[in-house]
């Protein structure tokens, strides 16, 4: 096993995903290429959907954040493991109702969707909107209306708390350009207005706080500040909130060093301070949501990268390119975030060679990892990146006119596409 | 004027670029919208070109570095205005190609260049390759040899100044993922070594410092460790290099606080300098080759961008959400950079209110100028970013599955589009 149980090593010495040969796999489909174990992401599907329900009752399901990943075959994985999805805008409700999801378990977010995105919305008829600002719930009313329908909304909302995570995945403080802050008082002003608004039914309130939380701590201190809120809309407005959305944020394990993060446990614990706050505010325990994203599927994925220069520069750095980089990933050139890598054909070899692992575009800051430990390759030699199934693929630019990869899934020990490779064609097929 | 000498305001107070009025642009191609102005373009290259040729003579050219903007049309703008291209990938080959552009003008760069990009370059018979290091040099000259030529190439140089500007886009130091470095021996090392390979054609060396360089000391500076460099050649090895390429990086003017750069002015002090470096070491002087990117093509562009919510957070923040962001412009997000933008429909109002403009995507970072001075908006108003002509559409990515923009052309003040909008349907074309 390395950093998770779907990855090893078999006895050629090449690295395994669910059973399947990477280098196999790079043979077959060519690099670079990401790859998806899609047991590892009905696992995921599956825990969450069963610790939710043990703690929150048969109608709590996870809502799966898509901007982790969105392409049309996700979905219909997600529609038959009966979980829900957040969509976040046109282009992701687009792709699920090409996959035939259920539009009832759809959860629209996006801080700034236009009059276009909330029509679309409507005529999809998405369960819930989640309602950033009152500039959206004021038009969401207005088409509602038209339309003659009471359209179910969430309100986000901004708790305040820090969740000790990278500033620019930060979301839930104060001053975050998502949802409406409770310690200003707009909060409440916009849940009464919210209320008061013919066309709108105010199920819940939503917070999001940040994402690659490793600790539970956190969601328990947002799931307090919102349930007090809960008690104060109760108190000052005599309105119950039936729905808490506690949105995402749970960590993932990217490289050795990271805790394993049990789902299970933060969950409970997160479950049994929500009883007892409930109990000591006196409230009714609102159904209780949580949406994780990067938690489903950033595991289940790896890039396959083919290695082309190895350059030694004397008493300064050694430099692996691959045929990829900040084109299919371009978290490192974001956030630093930090990747296990190794060479897959030659995974039974020490990690002894201290290397950077870079891109091939045209731009310093084109890296995937800077100087980690990894096995001396040669031109030609296949380059693993590991826990890349959130936020690359969904992330991927063109930038220096490089095609984006194809998705190949593995399911029972089979490989397959669910998104092409990007032809030199198709970079041009736009162009007058 | 706002910045540059095409855009200002007109007698409506809305913004213009090239004369046309930004709010009518806005209205016939939607939002978002990359506008782009074609006589700037051809203002710049000629700039370019006729400074050079005054110093460096009649053979000399600037070089496009087109991974600053790279579409079909521009190509076809390139190949008119008698400059080369630098390409950096076998896509940015294959849209020169379709365009009609000479292939003796492209010079091809690249830190990694596959085997396939290199016989692909090869098939469309590039005038030059840029070499990066040993293992593309070697890889060259075997599929050279095969087709029975002898490839003119450049070698990327590492001359370790530091260009003072960002981290991510300084290119030059000496353990950038860049060429060969001339201090610890390398560099003259594959120097010998492309001599003496019998099916490179070893013209010229090269080096590129890094980008958004305002002052030209650091040209200076490369240029003297660059000519120092070539002494050394000739004297130790008794070969003559006949071309010196020295990048891009000339700063273009972003803010108002950004000084204007005069490139008549800083060219002519690189080559007075050149002059008298070359007489200094008694070494013939020789071609001298520029490839500004940014420098042609950003003041050219504006983003247009309708507001959605506008949102006050107490005491806090001021919000502007437009309907792009992070997805068309990621700049900010990857490098903090500064814009300049107005409320385009209301130019003649004053900057009197304190805003952060943010993208739609679900992430904090998703920003594109932060508490900036700009005209209160409402909900409907057509925002502008100026200088987005550069690392914008060609960094673009589809996150949270937005379409990216069309790009818009100006010329003798006619519109067309050049580039088209993405549809919902193309975000799922490559779905299976």
């Amino acid at each position: 096993m390395i950093l998770h149980n779907h990855l090893d090593i078999n006895n050629l010495g090449h690295l395994t995903i669910g059973g399947i040969d990477a280098v196999d796999l790079a043979k077959e489909y060519g690099t670079p290429a990401y790859i998806l174990d899609e047991d590892v992401i009905r696992q995921n599907c599956r825990l969450y959907h069963k610790t939710l329900t043990r703690h929150f009752g048969a109608a709590a399901f996870p809502l799966f954040a898509s901007k982790a990943l969105c392409f049309t075959e996700i979905y219909r994985i997600a529609a038959e493991e009966k979980i829900g999805i957040d969509c976040v805008s046109a282009g992701e409700l687009y792709t699920a109702r090409r996959a035939n999801f259920p539009m009832e378990r759809v959860y629209f977010h996006g801080n700034n969707k236009t009059d276009e995105d909330i029509k679309l919305a409507l005529d999809f008829k998405v369960g819930c909107f989640v309602v950033d600002n009152e500039d959206e719930l004021v038009a969401l009313d207005n088409s509602a209306r038209t339309r003659g329908i009471r359209q179910k909304i969430l309100l986000r909302i901004t708790p305040d708390v820090d969740p000790h995570t990278h500033q620019k995945i930060a979301t839930g403080k104060i001053d975050s350009k998502f949802g409406t802050a409770i310690a200003t008082g707009q909060a409440l002003q916009i849940v009464k207005k919210a209320i008061d608004l013919p066309n709108i039914d105010l199920a819940g309130i939503h917070a999001h706080i940040g994402s690659q939380i490793f600790d539970e701590s956190p969601f328990i201190t947002a799931a307090e500040v919102m349930l007090d809120f809960i008690a104060e809309i109760h108190q000052k407005l005599s309105y119950t909130i039936r729905e808490l959305n506690l949105g995402g944020g749970f960590a993932v394990r990217y490289i050795e060093s990271d805790p394993v993060v049990d789902i299970e446990k933060n969950i409970a614990a997160i479950a049994s301070s929500i009883d007892r706050i409930c109990a000591e505010r006196g409230i009714a325990k609102p159904k209780i949501m949580f949406e994780p994203g990067r938690s489903l599927v950033a595991a289940a994925g790896i890039t396959l990268y083919t290695v082309g220069a190895v350059k030694e520069i004397t008493g300064f750095k050694n430099y692996i390119s691959v045929d990829g980089g900040m084109t299919d990933n371009p978290r490192y050139a974001l956030y630093q975030s930090k990747y296990t890598a190794l060479i897959a054909n030659r995974g039974s070899q020490p990690k002894d060679y201290t290397a950077t692992i870079a891109g091939r575009c045209c731009e310093s800051g084109d890296l995937i990892a800077e100087d980690i430990l990894i096995q001396k390759p040669q031109r030609g030699d296949i380059l693993a990146v590991l826990v890349t199934g959130a936020y690359n693929y969904s992330m991927a630019s063109n930038y220096n006119r490089i095609p984006r990869p194809p998705i190949v899934m593995l399911k029972d020990g089979k490989s397959r596409i669910v998104v092409k490779r990007e032809s030199l064609e198709d970079l041009v097929r736009l162009d007058v």
